[in-house]
C-alpha cells in the first residue's frame, strides 16, 4: 500500500571480513535489528518456510511488498510496530559493533561439537558475515509447523505487537540453542521497555518446545483457543453491506 | 515513553444533539476510529474490566500513558499499528458523518425489545452522543474472562497486529449483537485491505462465543497453545547478561 520506503540508516556498519573457517568449533553470533537491506533474506526465509509447509499457494509476498510492510514510509520507532531481530553467525569474531540508539547488538559465542554444513551459506551471506539466521515475529505464511509465530507484549493494559521474535531458524542451525538466544533477546528487550507480558504460541504436541519455554519461565495456557478467519470466508467480508 | 502526543485531526465533527429518549425501541450505532480525545473513555473501560476481573493490581496505565501508547508522536497510518474501533450508541439518529480518509464510519440500527438501563450513561457520554461502547483490540489488563483480546491480521506472510477489534462491550449492552457488529467491521476492514488472515482468541469453554465465531466463518484451532511470560519471570530478563 505504501510506496517504496527509503532505507533507514543502517544500524550496523558494513564491514568486510576475511573468509572464515567453517571447521572451527566456535560460532560467533550477533543479534541486531533488521533494516530494509535485509528484506531479500527475510523474504527468502519466509518463502522457504512456506515451501517446507507446502503452503506456497498462500505465499504472495514480494520483496517489494515485504519492504513496504516491514519498513513503511514514516516508520514508527523500533518496537512500536514490526520489529525484526536478526541473528547473524560467523566463524570469526564480529568486528566492533557500533552503538545503535534503539538497540545494542548482542554478541555471544557458542561451542559446536561438529561443524555445520550449510548448503545455502552463500545465498544467505550478508554484510560479509558468513551466514544469517533470521528471527522474525513477522513471518507466518502457514501454521502447521511453526512453533513461535508471534510474540506480543503488553504495556499499559494495551496489547503491543511488533515486538519481534524468534520465528525462523534454518534447518541446519537448529537444536544448538540459537532459538533460545533470539527469544531471550526479545524477552529481555520487552522487560527493559517495561512490558508487563510477552506471549507467543506453540503446538500442544511440541513437548520439547513446551519444556524449553517453561524453563524460561513461561506459562502454557491450556484454555485459550485461536480463532482464525481466512480464505474465502474472510474475503466474503470485503464486500459486506452493513 | 514518547512525549504527550498532539491530538490528531478529529475524524468526526462534534455535533450537539438534542437529549434523546432512552425508552425508544431503536438503538442507532456508529463505528468509527478512536482519536486521542477518546482516551479517557478507553482508559475507564480498561480499568472497569480490570476491576471486574480482580486484576487491578496489574493495572498501571494512566490516561497519559495510554494516549502515548495508542496515539504516539509520528503515528503510523491507521491499521498499521494500534487502531481502536469505537462503537457509539444513540437513541436518535446520528447526524451526517463526515468522510474520513482512512475509514468510513459504519451506521446501523438495532431493535430493542426492552429499554437498556445504563447506570453509567453520563460518564460515558461523549461528543454529545448518548453512550459509547468501546471496542478495542488493545486492552488486556487481565485474561481470565476476556473472550476476544487480540485480533491480528496477516498480510504478505507478515503478521500484522494493530488491526483493532472487539474487546470490551459494557455489561448492560451485551447479548444484543453489538459485538458482532464490531467484529464484522474489523474483519471487513482487514478483507478490504487485502489481509489474508484475521485471528483472535477465545476460552475453550465459551461455547456460545465459539458457535458465534464459527457462524462468522472462523475456524477454532484446537492444537495451538499460548505461552505467556509475565510478572517476576519476565522482569528477571530486564537485567540479563548475555
Amino acid at each position: 500500500m505504501a510506496a517504496a520506503a527509503p532505507p533507514p540508516p543502517p544500524t550496523v556498519a558494513p564491514v568486510t571480513l576475511p573468509e572464515s573457517d567453517p571447521s572451527g568449533d566456535t560460532l560467533f553470533t550477533r543479534i541486531r535489528l533488521a533494516t530494509v537491506d535485509d528484506v531479500p533474506h527475510i523474504h527468502k526465509l519466509i518463502h522457504q518456510k512456506a515451501v517446507s509447509e507446502r503452503l506456497t499457494h498462500l505465499f504472495e509476498a514480494t520483496p517489494e511488498s515485504l519492504a513496504n510492510t516491514l519498513f513503511p514510509q514514516n516508520p514508527p520507532p523500533p518496537f512500536n510496530s514490526f520489529t525484526v531481530f536478526l541473528l547473524e553467525l560467523s566463524y570469526t569474531p564480529f568486528p566492533p559493533t557500533p552503538q545503535d540508539a534503539h538497540f545494542t547488538p548482542i554478541l555471544k559465542s557458542i561451542h559446536l561439537d561438529l561443524p555445520i554444513e550449510d548448503p545455502e551459506r552463500e545465498s544467505f551471506r550478508s554484510r560479509a558475515i558468513d551466514v544469517n539466521i533470521l528471527g522474525s515475529d513477522k513471518e507466518r505464511p502457514g501454521e502447521d509447523t511453526v512453533d513461535r509465530s508471534c510474540i506480543t507484549g503488553c504495556k499499559d493494559g494495551v496489547r503491543e505487537s511488533g515486538m519481534g521474535g524468534v520465528g525462523i531458524v534454518r534447518e541446519c542451525y537448529r537444536r544448538k540453542g540459537l532459538g533460545k538466544i533470539l527469544l531471550t533477546a526479545v524477552v529481555s528487550q520487552a522487560a527493559k521497555m517495561g512490558y508487563g507480558r510477552v506471549e507467543w504460541v506453540v503446538l500442544d504436541g511440541n513437548v520439547n518446545a513446551i519444556k524449553f519455554y517453561e524453563q524460561m519461565g513461561a506459562q502454557i495456557l491450556p484454555e485459550w483457543r485461536i480463532c482464525r478467519l481466512t480464505g474465502d470466508a474472510l474475503q466474503a467480508y470485503a464486500h459486506i453491506n452493513f
